[in-house]
């Protein structure tokens, strides 16, 4: 087999064997095709789909492209959870410690932002403290211990993916459907999880823009997942305005920190909630999606999330009282308010504008290799629905400089919409599959 | 513009810009562009291929990526040719001294051969001292003088499509027809000729395998030729046997010289009369095909082709007596006869077959960065529906040594086939556009 002949199968529009997908996985781990030819490929395969078995096919390949973590020993049941991103969602942060409450071991990798989206890695690092480098023997020492560990990727789990990742971003294959399946499937499966809830995100501030392109990844996920060995649990959830109150990396740790607490019943609480009750679900431990959801509600407000939480902040080096102290959190020189300026509903907020607004106050990445502040950002005051007056606070912009801050506020000024008639409120779960 | 919007266009099936292609043309040979972005566009391109418009303007955007030639001042028509490669394929050395000997001025970049069609810069090369590395001033200074010049392709002229044929090779993206086209086009373009006679090759030992792909190819030469300006000519030309009666660099040199001497009325000859009837017809010096082709055969007949291709390689440093003493040029040191073995006509011969047997024999290159040798090569002594006899000589190896040339002989005994039964000589001018 050449590389040659594998571009041209796909390019022809032929169906890949199993051993096809096989080898280019491992060749491209290797480093043993040019990137040139893995481009090719991959244009090839945007234009000419993998079909649902190509796909699973691929998704066991790139697992077995490098390390598989082995969790043997663990208790079960192992679980992980995944979201396409959307602005606003530091949903893991709850999730994870809640889940280790109700008796799950969760051990999550993650990955850093890129654009609108923020991600896990980053967000976790802007506090003091937190590593996001444990070695797999660490994060499974951890996992036994306290049921819960979290880790940025390391080079030897899936590394076909990120061979593949690293071209689609600038070659414009990053959207389709059974590339993005494969690369997000196989770091699950090489991960070691047993069951995984994916939690796809529709609406501006996701990559999917619509419900339907969110509806058919989520039907690849499910499919691509059956055909691959993997329990996976679908939740399509709501993107078309920020998730939560605040957008920014040390902000949202410290929103997550007031929904661990018990004391925020939150639309983004609600979404934790409900995702830790389809785990709970997925995972066999309660019957059903309801009774999951209060498992996950008690879990919180007994406290034991909390406590999870910050036995998973001490273990990983991060200072727990910033969970319920975000003073002690980093925090940007500059805060200045944005009105709504009319008396009415929150009518629309553009989450995507939204999203831009913080990676241009310097808290996110347009390049892989931007660094980012943690302590830049936007609170979001009013959630679309909720009954707003004249004067009082829509956003809150959390800047480096008065300029910035200036920019920031005339930006976002533009960027909702205030109803004179009632606005339904919007819950954050579309729905499951 | 960014690549990323250019890709993406192509990726989605539309239509490009002229400006986009003016874009990607000129970027791509400033080195601006990645590999691995200009491979996905390559694939794009092979899948959604461009359409006439799209085509001319690549070509167009490729000639001007670097220098052009300027032949102002040189006597007109100024004329060039090219082929898309066949084995035994040693027309131009014949085909640009005739040219010149009729009043054109004939200024042609050439290339190395790869794979079973060779390439005319090795063939030249063969010769001692002969120069293959004039620089543009030279090359107009020589056409000045004897209305004739040669040069491989110098870096600087059309480097956009240097960079798309590198990568063309290595994904799978070479069978595009737009591609094949805006490539050859925009080196004739760059190189300054006005009138341009192309001559597409079809069979089993050319790049176009059936007599179908070749008219594909020769009528989107035609096409975006003239939405290019340029005044082209096409010829579809029979590769289904070798061409001629020599194979491999040194012999089809001696071969050439032969055909100019006016001594060998042969197949080969007769294409080379052919080419040179429709390039005086194309450049408005002869009323038409047969006019050009009379005019050809007395320039042949009366010495002055001869004379020309003298004055050629003296002024590039080949010694010109190896057009009339074969014996001057290398030549391997084992020859092996293969017999026809049965009595009858010449029914076929497998003309990919032999151009292999020559390349595994040292003759051709199957990587870029191969060495080869001039002297070794396969004699070919008789034509499609010549009457042949048990005993008498099919094919001739020139090897360079004993253990070669025994593999060489057993591989072409399997190549041809007797016939019983009278067998139609075979024309090599197919057709003409």
């Amino acid at each position: 087999m050449t590389i040659l002949d594998v571009i041209a199968a796909k390019r022809d529009g032929h169906k890949h064997t199993k051993p096809e997908l096989d080898w280019l996985a491992r060749a491209a781990a290797r480093g043993e095709i040019a990137d040139y030819q893995i481009a090719a490929w991959l244009m090839a395969a945007y234009i000419h789909p993998l079909d649902p078995e190509e796909t699973a096919w691929l998704t066991l390949a790139m697992a077995d492209s490098g390390e598989r973590l082995d969790l043997t020993g663990l208790p079960k049941p192992w679980v992980d959870k995944h979201s396409t991103g959307g602005v606003g969602d530091k949903t893991s942060i709850v999730l994870l410690p809640l889940l280790a409450a109700c008796g799950l071991t969760v051990i999550k990798m993650s990955g850093r932002g890129l654009g609108i989206t923020g991600g896990t890695v980053d967000k976790l690092e802007s506090v003091p403290g937190f590593r996001m480098d444990l070695p797999p023997a660490e994060l499974k020492a951890q996992a036994t211990r306290i049921g819960l560990a979290i880790s940025g990727q390391t080079p030897n789990l899936a590394p076909a993916d990120k061979v593949f990742y690293g071209l689609r971003d600038a070659t414009a294959t990053v959207g389709s459907i059974p590339l993005i399946v494969s690369s997000i499937l196989s770091k699950k499966i090489a991960g070691g999880a047993e069951t995984v809830v994916l939690d796809v995100k529709a609406g501006s501030g996701a990559f999917m823009k619509t419900l339907d392109a969110a509806r058919e990844l989520a039907a690849a996920l499910a499919a691509t997942a059956k055909l691959a060995g993997l329990n996976a649990r679908l939740a399509i959830s709501d993107m078309d305005q920020p998730l939560g109150r605040t957008v920014g990396n040390a902000l949202e740790v410290g929103e997550a920190g007031m929904v661990l607490t018990g004391n925020e019943p939150s639309r983004f609480c609600e979404l934790c909630v409900d995702l830790a009750g389809l785990t709970l679900a997925a995972a066999g431990e309660t019957w059903d999606l309801d009774t999951g959801r209060r498992k996950a509600r008690e879990a919180l407000a007994s406290g034991r999330a909390l406590q999870k939480a910050e036995a998973w902040f001490e273990a990983q080096g991060g200072d727990p009282a910033v969970l319920v102290r975000p003073d002690k959190l980093p925090r940007a020189p500059v805060q200045r308010y944005v009105l709504c300026g009319t008396e009415g509903w929150m009518g629309s907020i553009d989450a995507e504008t939204v999203g831009q607004i913080v990676v241009d106050l310097g808290g996110g990445r347009t390049r892989k290799e931007d660094t980012i502040d943690p302590a830049v950002g936007v609170e979001v005051h009013r959630e679309i629905g909720m009954r707003v007056t004249a004067d009082g606070p829509a956003f809150t912009v959390h800047a480096r400089d008065e300029s910035d801050a200036e920019a920031a506020a005339e930006r976002l000024s533009r960027c909702f919409r205030i109803s004179g008639d009632p606005v339904d409120l919007v819950p954050p779960l579309i729905e499951t599959l």
